[in-house]
């Protein structure tokens, strides 16, 4: 199988609140991501309206098929690469808010959509339900996808569930804040390693209302190596998850195999 | 409650196989330790013997309650200092033999035993009997001690169960090979961070049969940082084991609050 040429697009530099101008954000990352061969961009948590918006971010909720849902999927089909974004997603219950990420195909199909299920912090508490499904995956180029967002990332459980259902790219927009730099410089890079997957971890990078986003986006590989890491201002990371790289690392590591299930029951 | 002044001894010197030599080397270091205000000395797995004994191992089994152990709480005594070391158990059935690590409190009196679960290789598979219990803790100084030995820390899963149960200084034997650096550099970091507590991971240096151990042990904090870490070479390591700087970290980064173990049923 091939390697999946992956891009993250750290930023955005576009206007908290201004879907429009995180569309047009999108749009010229995807022709540049596509241009350096990349089948599959992702963006950072809640990257189409920005993530320091308070009580605002319900008014610019929407459906996971809603208007904006479709002018991604034109972008994906126009530049013939998935994309995996983060917005605010309109429930069906009254008031209901998820943080999510949704993955669309090189061809413009939806193809999954995941909601947070680890809020971080008070704000998001206030102003998002956590989703209850831990594991969304889907197919791109024949590798097998998993979808996850920010803090989530950070509970080895949250990884661990989809290694054990065969994810071999989890793509995980975030907004991560200073000082957190622990968490892309040393967490990410081991839940590659235990777990033998790539992780492709897309953050914010900047002040953003009372918060100033790390930066450090990068992709992690399942032998340890971070095979591309950007600094602290926008960028877009061009790097590959290579499937050979994935096999040789679990023949080398082989902890899937070696769990001890019947030792960890006081987890759940 | 005050800190926990933590020795690990990076080694041993000693001719493998030579437990009479190794017994020398723990008093000699826990000598050392003492003179340098430790109340506990964590040794390297298998310490007691040596790791590459192939079939040899069984011959040098001991009870937990054996000769060596006998020497051990003297040295304890002697020194008024907690002895975590490992050693190869001989237990009650026919041919069977734990890789094990031992407590001893500072008035030279056994505190715990522990089984190590996840056996690493075709070889400690061919010699050793896993253990099955998979939590085993005991007090000193008023901090909680637990114990794993070498590839159990490599299992989120593992030391996830003693945050759980509140242990505070994850004590961890190891014999960890070259070329496995990542080991001691990311995934023990990256436990003591998930977990909210302090992991001492004491490692064994150089080549001793087919094996090469890459030293690099270190006394891992909750907050992120190391603070203490060993080069290559034999060396004692002196660091604090801060229940003050464990219980920031724990208000600093919530994760056993926020865990959702609803969704992580697929563990067990």
């Amino acid at each position: 199988m091939a390697p999946l040429r992956t891009a993250l697009l750290q930023g955005p530099p576009g206007v908290p609140g201004s879907v429009a101008d995180s569309l047009r954000a999108l749009d010229e990352a995807a022709a540049r991501a596509a241009a350096q061969g990349a089948r599959l961009l992702a963006t950072s948590e809640l990257f189409l309206t920005g993530y320091a918006l308070g009580d605002r971010v319900a008014g610019l909720a929407e459906p996971a098929d809603g208007p904006s849902a479709a002018r991604v999927d034109a972008i994906a089909a126009r530049h013939g690469l998935a994309i995996a974004y983060g917005f605010p997603e309109r429930g069906s219950g009254p008031g209901t808010v998820f943080n999510a990420v949704r993955l669309v195909g090189p061809d413009g199909t939806g193809l999954a959509v995941y909601r947070k299920a680890h809020l971080f912090g008070d704000y998001e508490r206030a102003v998002f339900t956590p989703g209850d499904r831990p594991l969304v995956q889907a197919t791109v180029d024949g590798v097998r996808i998993g979808l996850l967002i920010c803090y989530d990332v950070e509970f080895p459980e949250a990884v661990r569930v989809h290694a054990l259902a065969g994810t071999e790219l989890l793509v995980v927009p975030t907004a991560l804040m200073r000082p957190y730099e622990f968490v892309p410089q040393v967490l990410v890079p081991a839940r590659a390693y235990e777990n033998g997957m790539h992780v492709a971890y897309a953050n914010r990078c900047g002040p953003e209302g009372e918060f100033d986003f790390a930066g450090l986006s990068c992709l992690a590989g399942p032998d340890g190596a971070v095979r591309a890491r950007a600094g602290a201002g926008p960028e877009l990371l061009v790097a590959e998850a290579d499937p050979e790289v994935l096999r040789a690392a679990r023949a080398d590591t082989p902890y899937l195999a070696d769990r001890r299930p019947e030792l960890y029951r006081d987890l759940t």
